[in-house]
């Protein structure tokens, strides 16, 4: 019997603290969010030179808190969760425990709490929370296009890191390893700088030769940006396409891509 | 009998001030904004020091004077609607007092005027005149388009907000709050600036390390471009067809929306 | 009978000048194109100081050359052509003419052959030959489906200025016109630089707020870029499936979109 | 007999050095590419500075050692093939020497060794070893939409490159060959680093006049993206539609190319 009042007590824990279908789990979702934001805006102010020396001890002591709540928090999942092992080895379980190891490392290594920045990446977790609302199936539809498009996305990527490599080693010799083009990785960076458009201006050729090559080079970053926004775009349609249409055959005619609403053949009348 | 009159008369400025079907509403309409254009041109010359210093006094002058006239024309408003608070309330509304107030306020505040360039918000009007005009369906469609992509848009958002805020986060640790990358906001502002491909080159990495980070997010911010640009174009190719086929109607059951290559009722089977 | 023979000659004369379907008329055009690039290249090459110094008297001469051959190709277009007026209104006989004038306008104006670049405007004589060739369908595609995106295009873009006016004016107030943001119309200079991603860096937000205004804006522009390559995409899409298919309709069925090769209506059968 | 097994011999060596569908052929492959990719991070590593100077004669050592394995493989591809003189013409035999000849050629060339880089075009054997996996369909899927893009993004990139040396030769003329404008062709090199939303910053505009052109040079740049984008877009829509529905055949008269929602054949009207 009392077994039976702590499984409850256990599980009441699990639902509220994993799931989000309760009201006290929706609450427990949206606060561990706002702690989360809150903890981040910390850390990223105590990294401002003039407010680390001003305010140091007000930010020591909050993000203390925070780890302390946050460490609670991780007891709390260990704890109410039947295979802990799986949740401390899962991608979320990973990313918590790097939530609050850099404060207790910093206990040791001076400068450790640097890697505090690292908790943005509990800022997933709004995902989690997506996942309960309508935004699931945009998330599955993009998931679904991008999925397909990855093989041709693999491929252009290829395409571009060659020519990246190729016409970065030309520039080297062809600036001659100065303006820059210190060394051939350097003048990959510059290509890939170049070619992507961002074009910071650090590195810029100098020697004709080296600006007519770059000129080459922005014409293909322009022009060939159009290969994966085609690819995406294309699967997108594709995947909009299949999600409505579907391949349900009808027993009349044979013919496929009927609309999923749709209760007759369009082709032939028939009942589906 | 009075009375009638003046609602005529009121009526009749209502329909030259909010409405653009008359002679006269027209031309009030291409007036204004060519008063708003006009005003807001003297605040951007006024704000060029060298000219500020030789004719600012003339431009104080015009600027008064623009100021009147957009109170009268703020009254008449006023006194030709039915319900004034609705229109003082509405989104216009607040606009056109927005347009006014500063010149009144920097007889109190020095430097108030500044704010003179919110005048610019007024040009919103123009689309106002368009909506009469045949530029309606487009705007239209370029709405519907834009609203259904609106939440795979804010996804993307997001997920770009995360991978910049982690990469900014990394890159602050890495070039160790050296060559411009002095704090995690900082940091987090070169992300933005290098994954939208803008790259200023105000904030560059130097370190091997950094390069080779900034290079990969040059390379994502260069390939998801292709994310928001197939939601938009996928929207639009299905609100083109939405709008080309969905509206014939069944003879057997009334209902609409048949795909454009439907020969029978997808409900009820009747031949359409 | 002599008036015959000189309308027989002009005719050949305008036959090669004006047309491309006769050998001498291809030959007449290409050696043209020949010369219009020689003689911008020397124009270039005339403006780089180190050469201009040591070749100076010799690109001179050249450039004279050019004037008087392009001369006499003026004249013989007014002789071979039955309304020379008409000619010289033209499009084309008003680049002809700014491609020779500036010669003669530096005998009295010095400098004045710094305007002889506007011979750069005579290459667009190419796509005269190349209205001959197979690429005629692909232009035409390309500018069909670029004048029905004209509208789409052109609210898109007034957004876009009116974002930048306005943010501009505000990023003025906030970098208080320091910085580089000396006035509101280099304030906005500086938000286009940015909202289309091109990012100099001649100038760069300072403050943390017009940091956070400047990311806002990289986030538009990064984002909005796919409104215009979704109406143009969509367009094309159209115009694709327009030429494809058409609007001829079936005498059986009163279906429309057939393929132009289409013998038999693709829905029941019947002859076309 | 003993000619037998020397044909098997060469055989067999062929099949391991050019094809990839035996056990050793794919194991002479991977091993290859990851010479490949050694000798070029070798190279990289020498072209710094640093490096250089502490690990200069190790770096030469195994240069050295690279390219006496590649001439090894030369020669084996050499005897292994039937025509051996095709092979030294074709594209692969080309790069194939170019990767050992410059290690050669520093024994008289001091310097020479820097076209060690050319390496790099090695790398494109990758595409060779995908050929034989799934990735081919989408390298020829890629291949189909670009080459009947081809046409079309010529004639945008004729218009571009127009529009820039137009442009740029403008520019020249309103800097007045100031602020980094100092020719013709560097004014051109301006304009595609501008058009193309680069934006290096290394030149930049000084002049209201100059912004002025350099803003509608940048709004060009970000429109016409549009242009490419929607050419290989529109490409890739038919290229996946004919993949999908353009191998029907008639049982009427045996012709292929059927729509897919087509229910009779478009030449003889036969029932599909």
């Amino acid at each position: 019997m009392q077994q039976d009042t702590k499984v409850t007590w256990r599980n009441r824990l699990h639902n509220t603290i994993y799931e989000s279908n309760t009201v006290a789990g929706k609450i427990f979702d949206i606060v561990l969010l706002i702690l989360i934001i809150l903890s981040i805006a910390v850390v990223m102010l105590d990294s401002i030179q003039s407010y680390h020396q001003r305010y140091g001890h007000i930010f020591h002591t909050i993000e203390w808190t925070f780890t302390v709540l946050f460490t609670l928090e991780y007891i709390l999942r260990l704890i109410s969760i039947q295979k802990p092992l799986l949740y401390v080895a899962s991608f979320f379980g990973i990313i918590d425990l790097l939530a609050i190891l850099p404060s207790y490392l910093s206990v040791f290594f001076i400068g450790a709490q640097s890697l505090l920045v690292l908790r943005a990446l509990r800022l997933l977790r709004v995902f989690r929370i997506f996942k309960l609302t309508h935004f699931l199936t945009e998330i599955d539809f993009l998931k679904m296009a991008l999925s397909s498009s990855l093989k041709k996305i693999t491929i252009f990527m290829l395409v571009v890191l060659f020519t990246v490599i190729i016409l970065g080693s030309v520039m080297y010799l062809v600036e001659n390893g100065e303006n820059g083009f210190a060394s051939i990785p350097d003048s990959i960076y510059w290509a890939i700088v170049t070619i992507t458009t961002v074009g910071y201006g650090d590195i810029a050729p100098a020697t004709p030769v080296g600006k007519f090559i770059a000129s080459i080079m922005m014409f293909i970053g322009y022009g060939i940006i159009a290969v994966p926004t085609g690819i995406v775009t294309n699967e997108m349609v594709n995947a909009t396409r299949f999600r409505k249409h579907g391949h349900e055959t009808c027993p009349g005619c044979g013919r496929e891509g009927h609309e999923h609403d749709a209760l007759h053949c369009k082709y032939c009348g028939a009942l589906l």
